[in-house]
């Protein structure tokens, strides 16, 4: 009977974050975004990128489709900030963020809440009965508490 | 049917949340605390501070009980950092953050799968029914989320 509240629910808190998250990339020039978050660490610009890699890998990892990007994730994943011999300019990462969130979403209003509760792509139709909780909707409420962390790091980039 | 499964779920992000913040915590002194995150930004021990008085007051907000230390919303909530004449040592916000979350979490186990669809304390009984989202449930889901935010500023106090 809740399901479909619960999903509503999960749903909105996931548009919240990306939503709290254009906002304050909206307040953030470029070359705010190419300065560290703090001494020493990573660049607004390397976040912005991990971001963007993480929700597109969301595409698979949901069962929706493939990645739209695949090429982000060895620069902005795999590898620390500062390691890269080049990574894409903010402008473009910037679109591709809005594109890979705005596809994401899509699939996500369409999923029919049932299927919320079926596994995400990393755990095996044999293993899934076992472990119930490792279905989609996880994957949405794990990918949201990502990604508010690291907006509460880009953050730190606003001018005062 | 699935909402044991989902109140589960949501219980679950809630401690690991906690879980990596008593991680990050441990791994941090009492003088890292003491340092700003970023310069001129909120010190450690501030934030410290803010995630203990917030979830204190999640206590009457999920309309378990009162909140234990009323006394560190003025300092931690309403008030910025560096503002307030005095502020608790370290050493104590360390044993209240322990104290308050361990209440919790005795009360978020103990209450049952269908009391987390019930209002939470700062919507009235008669305007819950056309807002049944503004239920306990997810209250745990914002906090959650909230705490990683913080938690993603407290990452940059660690030594590299």
């Amino acid at each position: 009977m809740n399901n479909d509240l619960f999903v509503k629910m999960a749903i909105n808190n996931w548009q919240g974050e990306i939503d709290a998250a254009n906002k304050l990339l909206d307040e953030l020039s470029d070359e705010n975004l190419a300065l560290e978050i703090a001494p020493g660490r990573n660049r607004g610009i390397y976040l912005l990128g991990h971001l963007t890699a993480i929700h597109d890998m969301m595409l698979p990892l949901l069962r929706f489709q493939q990645s739209t990007y695949p090429e982000l994730q060895p620069i902005f994943v795999d590898a620390p900030d500062k390691t890269a011999d080049a990574i894409p300019a903010a402008k473009q990462l910037r679109q591709q963020w809005k594109e890979v969130n705005d596809l994401l979403l899509q699939y996500i209003k369409a999923l029919p809440a049932d299927e919320w509760f079926t596994r995400h792509a990393s755990i095996s139709e044999g293993d899934f009965p076992k472990e119930p909780h490792r279905n989609r909707l996880n994957v949405l409420l794990n990918r949201t508490n990502h990604a508010g962390y690291h907006r509460g790091q880009l953050a730190l980039l606003k001018k005062k």
